[in-house]
């Protein structure tokens, strides 16, 4: 059996890419949508559930992981992979966003950043070493640097900073990280809304040498049409042959346009997360199915949709069950969500591969598909 | 098709008894454990994962759904069977438990009973021929008279009173009851612990005549010892050729015990509730997953069980979920819990018709399978 990790291209139109990641655990069609795991598990959903939707890779974030159960017990139990009896591909993220943006009292030097745990207080210093020795013990098949999130807007001067600090933490992360056939290690390039800053970042990262290169900080409420522009120029700054990943996006229309200019990857806890809000994707927009019109509803949420959700249960229910405050509600409508964001992708990688991608994305855009206003 | 409601003994052991129900919506093997549905959805519960537990018959609570959704919308969406899809028989209560446990502001009389919704406040009249005609609007296969629950402990006299009150409420809710090929209605026997007077109301109810007949009053607080002594002549009082429901019970022990004295079918919240408190039954006992010594455990919760759960995570991933309030928890734990149930019930079916219950009750009692100390 061949486990070295890979990626192929298999088919290109204009900047949109199809291609095959290779991992340990099985490969991944991209453009891939990864659905988020936090905590060991895709909230609300079984695994036999989640790969039902057609999703291929989740994600599990070191943060939240090495506060509980920790990754020394998950080592223990043999990776997070039998952990949680998940056998496919598992991306996990450094942990340098989510210090930044959950943990209280934080240090940051050159060294890593001090942080209190927000569940108990406990104090912490994740350090690039830290962080790839924790992901290790994960057991991810696709491992991230630790890097230094700042916020948006920065100034130059941070984003500046910070972008170089992230320089030195990948190859920090890089030397700390213990390669095996089949897992990979991907750089993220930082600078902000700063197209010299990226260029600086990929320059040096593609000299570091990764398996792969995320963009990071985006999606932290620049808007779109801001993520488009620095999408414009800094996809370019990519080599062709890894996967590019873009952190936390998005939306489906986010998903679409960064597909237009070159993305291979994302992840995002909308779709799950608004299923527990009682937020559903249709093919005709978002629904908020608390709205009393849905009460004698019978429906289903999208009759186009082949889910356990809309094969068996219509929009009044539905409605009751949120109403109610009923597990099940999230249970339902998670899946839902999941399942049209993979159908997404499925009809993005059939249009590339058919060379209709272009077509697609302009009729996506034309149409209420983009009807998203409720989750702005 | 012969869809008329029936009942037909196809074993019998001393007072154990083991029978098929045959209903409009298809048939249920007794002695039979109902899951509880409350509000339209067994808590936590896809219907798929219900089937799979081999649960035959949901209840679903009249007092829940009248307040939300309300039975007009229910019928309007063709009855509790379409509404939620679970196409399976359903019995419903009448709503006179939860009016006395969960409403506010009550005011009995012979008319009936006027409380306020524990939702809104708003105020409402539960009269015998109201809960029978809402539960026709849920087209339940099993309807409830509509009787009135006394608290324990109660006085002979007020025993008395509610008893005598519930006869009369009893053959309201028969004149009320339109008949229906397939469907059923079933009274209650009340009186608490007086013998006489649950004589007195069995009596007058077989004389009203009805399809089953249910014990209320019972597993309210009385404890177990108690309540066998109850079942002991109670159980005696009911024809033999129809359905004896023990309502609201109960500990794996107490179902064990009550169908040695002649009880075919049960409905209880334990399975599922105490799976949303961490609380799982094994077959050594009950064991309380938060427990610090199952961090490291790396075994299923039991390993001669085959459900979804036990055939896929270990007590550490279950600890896990369950510290974190994951949503998965309560998945995970409802399904395992319900599996064990309907396990026991079939093993006790199966006792029967080889006529070793009397010995398969003995082992249980004997063995720590009764170690339900968590429970209370």
């Amino acid at each position: 059996m061949d486990i070295k990790f890979s990626f192929k291209l298999i088919a290109k139109e204009n900047k949109s890419r199809r291609g095959i990641i290779k991992t340990f655990h099985g490969q991944i069609n991209t453009p891939a949508f990864m659905a988020v795991g936090t905590a060991g598990t895709v909230k609300a959903m079984t695994n036999s559930d989640i790969e039902k939707t057609g999703t291929e890779i989740i994600l599990g974030n070191t943060y939240h992981l090495m506060l509980r159960p920790s990754d020394e017990l998950i080592a223990k139990m043999k990776g997070l992979h039998n952990f949680m009896n998940w056998q496919k591909p598992i991306l996990t993220d450094s942990g340098g966003f989510q210090v930044m943006s959950l943990a209280q009292i934080r240090k940051i030097s050159d060294q890593g950043v001090e942080f209190s745990s927000h569940i108990d207080g406990k104090k912490y210093l994740l350090t690039p070493e830290k962080s790839i020795a924790i992901q290790h013990n994960l057991g991810s098949d696709i491992t991230m640097i630790f890097d230094e999130c700042v916020q948006y807007p920065a100034t130059y001067e941070q984003a500046q900073k910070a972008m170089y600090r992230s320089i030195d933490w990948a190859r920090r992360s890089k030397n700390a990280f213990i390669q095996r056939d089949g897992y990979a290690l991907f750089g993220i390039v930082q600078g902000s809304t700063y197209q010299d800053l990226r260029k600086i970042s990929a320059e040096n990262l593609i000299k570091i040498g990764f398996d792969g290169y995320a963009l990071g900080g985006l999606a932290v409420g620049e808007g779109q049409e801001e993520m488009f522009k620095v999408l414009d120029y800094a996809v370019d700054l990519l080599p062709d042959d890894k996967p590019r990943y873009l952190m936390g996006v998005g939306k489906p229309s986010d998903i679409v346009g960064a597909v237009m200019r070159g993305i291979d990857m994302f992840d995002c806890v909308i779709p799950t997360r608004s299923g527990r809000t009682g937020q559903a994707f249709v093919r005709s927009g978002v629904i908020n199915i608390r709205n009393a019109k849905y009460r004698e509803d019978s429906q289903p949420l999208d009759d186009k949709c082949q889910c356990y959700t809309c094969k068996n249960h219509s929009r009044s229910y539905l409605h009751h069950l949120v109403k109610s405050n009923e597990i099940l509600a999230s249970m339902l409508l998670t899946q839902h969500n999941l399942h049209y964001y993979q159908d997404l992708m499925r009809d993005i990688r059939n249009a590339i591969e058919q060379n209709t991608f272009s077509e697609f994305a302009k009729k996506f855009f034309d149409s209420n598909k983009n009807n998203e206003l409720l989750l702005e």
